[in-house]
This record gives C-alpha cells, structure tokens and sequence, in this order.
C-alpha cells in the first residue's frame, strides 16, 4: 500500500493511496490512532472514489460516528486506465439496447463480469486498510447502489468481514444466487419509478437476500433521485450495527 | 370534552376523555402550556386507546419530542359499547373466508364503514383537544397500521389539519381513491410475509397515495411483527415533518 497524499480538513484526515493496480481513498478522524468500525463505498458507474456523493457519505461517517472510509475506484473509473474490453461491451450494449434488448439483464452480465475483479481487490484494499494503526480491524460495513450494488452483492457475499450493507438501485438478474448467500442485515433502496431498474427485478433482489433483518425503502422518482433523508437512514443503519 | 381522570407520571401527564360517544387518552409533556404538534394515534383492531404499542408511542413522542399525542377508541373497541352492526358483520364475513372468499376485500368493505363514523369523530377530538392550552393549534400528524391504516386513509384525506402520516399493513381496495388524495408525507410500513394483506394490495396502496414525498419501509415477517426500529424511524419522520 503506497500513500500519494495526505490532507486534513475539518477534522478529517484523507489519504489517497494506490494497492497494486487499486487506486483509492481513505478517509479517518484526525487524532489518536484507534480501532474503529470501516466502511467500504462502492461508486456508480462512470464515477469515481471521490465524488460529491461518496465526499458527502464519508465525511458524516468520519465526523458524525467516528468511522474509518475507504473507496477504491473500479475498473475503468476514476484514476484507472481505460479498459477496452469493458468498452466495447459497453458500446455492443448499446447497439443491442437500440436494437430493442432489455437493458437489465445486459447491465447485469456487465456487473457481474467487472465483479470478478472487484471483489478480489475490495478485499485485498480491507486487509491493507485494516493493518493500519488508525483504522484496526473493528467491524465493517459496506454501502454501494446501482453499479455499487451489482459489484456489492457479490462482495458481501464473498466477505465475512462485513456485518451490514446498504445496497439498492439493483435488481436481481445477475446476483440472486450471491443475494441469497448474504445473511447480514441489509438495508435496501428502490426508486420507485427507477428508468433503469425493473421494480420487479428490485423487488426479487430484496426477496432474496438469505438476511433475517432486511428493510426495502422505496421513493417516488428516477434512478438518481434517492431523497437525502435515506442518507440518514444509512448512517443510523450502520450505527445500529456496527457500534 | 369531558375529562375522567388525570395521572402523571416521568414527565408525562395522561387525561383520559370522554368527547359525546368517544372515549379517549391524551397525553401531554408535564409543565407549562405551550402549542406544540400533535399526533393522533389510530390503534389496531381488537385494540383499544390504552394498547402497550400506543403507550410505547405516546411516551416517546412526548418525552423526546415535546409532542402532544392523542388516542381515541374506536366503535366497538376499548370503552365503547358492544357493536351488533359490526359484529354480525365480522360473523358474516368469517363465515364467507371459511367458505373460500378473499380475506382482504371483505376486511376494506368493514373499515370503510367503521370509517363513516372515525372520520368525524376523531376530526371532532382534533377540534376539542387543539382548544386546551397545553394542546394549541401546532401542525398535526396521524399514525396508523392495520385498522389504523384502514382508518386513517380516509381520515388524513379529509383533514387538512394534518401534515404527514405514518401508516401501513393495509392495502389499497377499499382506500385507493381516498389515498389518491392524500398530498402530505407519507411512511408507509409493509409487512413482507403478511398473511392478511396480500403484497400486491398493499404496493398498490403506496402507488396510489397522491403525495409527492412518501416512503415505503417493508420489512420480512407476519402482519404482527414490525420490527422495532420501525418506531424509531416513525419518530424521525414526524420530527421531520412538523419540527
């Protein structure tokens, strides 16, 4: 794990560092080294680790609950180099989609294709961020929707580190079986009038989650539109469960 | 209105009423008389005014949040005399479930009609208790599941008075027109396995409510097993909502 940068601001200290071919950032409080609770965000698609979203997300968790933050970015995103095969299954995607192709089940063999190299690097960028003496190995929750949620299901399942995840803007096409494998408590968001989602495929992915404690929130309006009170909702969520 | 009994007890002063036929409780923050928001409570069925849910929900939003909370019995229930009407009705229809018809449209059809009496009953109880000093006209919000929910679509459509409403585990056959127009908040609470709501009725409900913020929570288990932090989030919301 190398450093490339270390600022601090408002109480929160953040590093970018690059692990191997992952470039990510970390976010802690600034202070005392101590063994804390860690939250991994995954990014939507075409974004990145230091988007205002995940900023927004990161800094309330560091400041609010005094919880470590990390955010890798995935392949082809942020500041990794292009990825030709990605792109031009992305570009046949669209040809099909523009042909009259459900977009659904062609954005959940994407997912779960950049899965394959996701969750072996989310766990790699754990097991270095976690040997940090201002992080430790407390308790870890992950939080991701739409391509965060595709990249997510399989992560959670696959992790036993982590207790608890927010997921939402997915459907079940590509990951029920990795949904069902799942038994932490999970908090699940549906927009109600997603252009991108099927509800009913948002619906099965809920259903399938192996969790004894799962809660579906579900909001009037389109695929980015989550009302910034879920946001809260999230943070309370993990507090719940992480301490 | 016509008070029967005054206690008090950790900060939380308890009247019961009774207001021409209803009987009721309301509870009020112990101290000086000030305005503050109001919440009407709608207990289940079988249930009455003084429900450990509704006191577990009373206490909290007085104690917490300074809130005034009333609860009135419905026809039938808690204090009121015995119902013929509604019992030969209930008779007939478990007679017809035995019989193989559809449990949901019969249990709509019942509290549409209990409705016609509610609905000005518990608008009369707002304009008495809104009246007392330690009451005062604040903003008002309703909660509700089950019957409270069959109930209270129709009341919080008829009265502008209220400003957000929880409600939940009903479904949308006996309700949808009034739902559509109810335009204030909604958090609306579905029971993932309810056995007496069938899911499609009570998804069907959440479409039809005419409010541009509303927020369905589902939850796995039975009609009776709402998870507690259910409660939590119903008291962010009303905070939310009326301050």
């Amino acid at each position: 794990m190398h450093f490339t940068s270390e600022t601090s601001s408002d109480g929160v200290r953040e590093q970018l560092f690059v692990l191997g071919d992952v470039p990510g950032a970390l976010w802690t409080p600034d202070g005392p080294a101590a063994t804390r609770p860690l939250i991994l965000l995954g990014h939507g698609g075409g974004e990145h680790k230091k988007e205002p979203g995940i900023l927004a997300r990161a800094r309330r968790l560091v400041t609010e609950y005094g919880y470590a933050v990390v955010a890798p970015d995935v392949p082809g995103h942020g500041d990794r180099p292009f990825e030709p095969e990605y792109d031009a299954l992305a570009t046949a995607n669209q040809a099909r989609i523009a042909a009259g192709a459900e977009p659904a089940p062609l954005l959940a063999e994407f997912h779960a294709l950049v899965a394959r190299r996701t969750v072996p690097e989310w766990r790699a960028v754990l097991d270095a961020v976690q040997r940090l003496g201002h992080v430790g190995a407390g308790p870890v929750g992950y939080c991701g929707v739409s391509l965060g949620c595709g990249l997510g299901v399989p992560f959670v399942a696959a992790e036993p580190r982590v207790r608890a995840a927010v997921l939402g803007l997915g459907g079940a096409l590509a990951s029920a079986e990795e949904a069902g494998r799942i038994t932490v408590p999970v908090e699940f968001l549906v927009q109600w009038d997603d252009e991108r989602v099927p509800r009913g495929a948002s619906l099965a992915l809920f259903d399938a989650f192996g969790s004894a404690e799962k809660t579906l929130h579900a909001n009037p309006g389109r695929h980015g539109e989550v009302p910034a009170f879920e946001l809260d909702s999230a943070l309370r969520f993990f507090a719940r469960h992480l301490g």
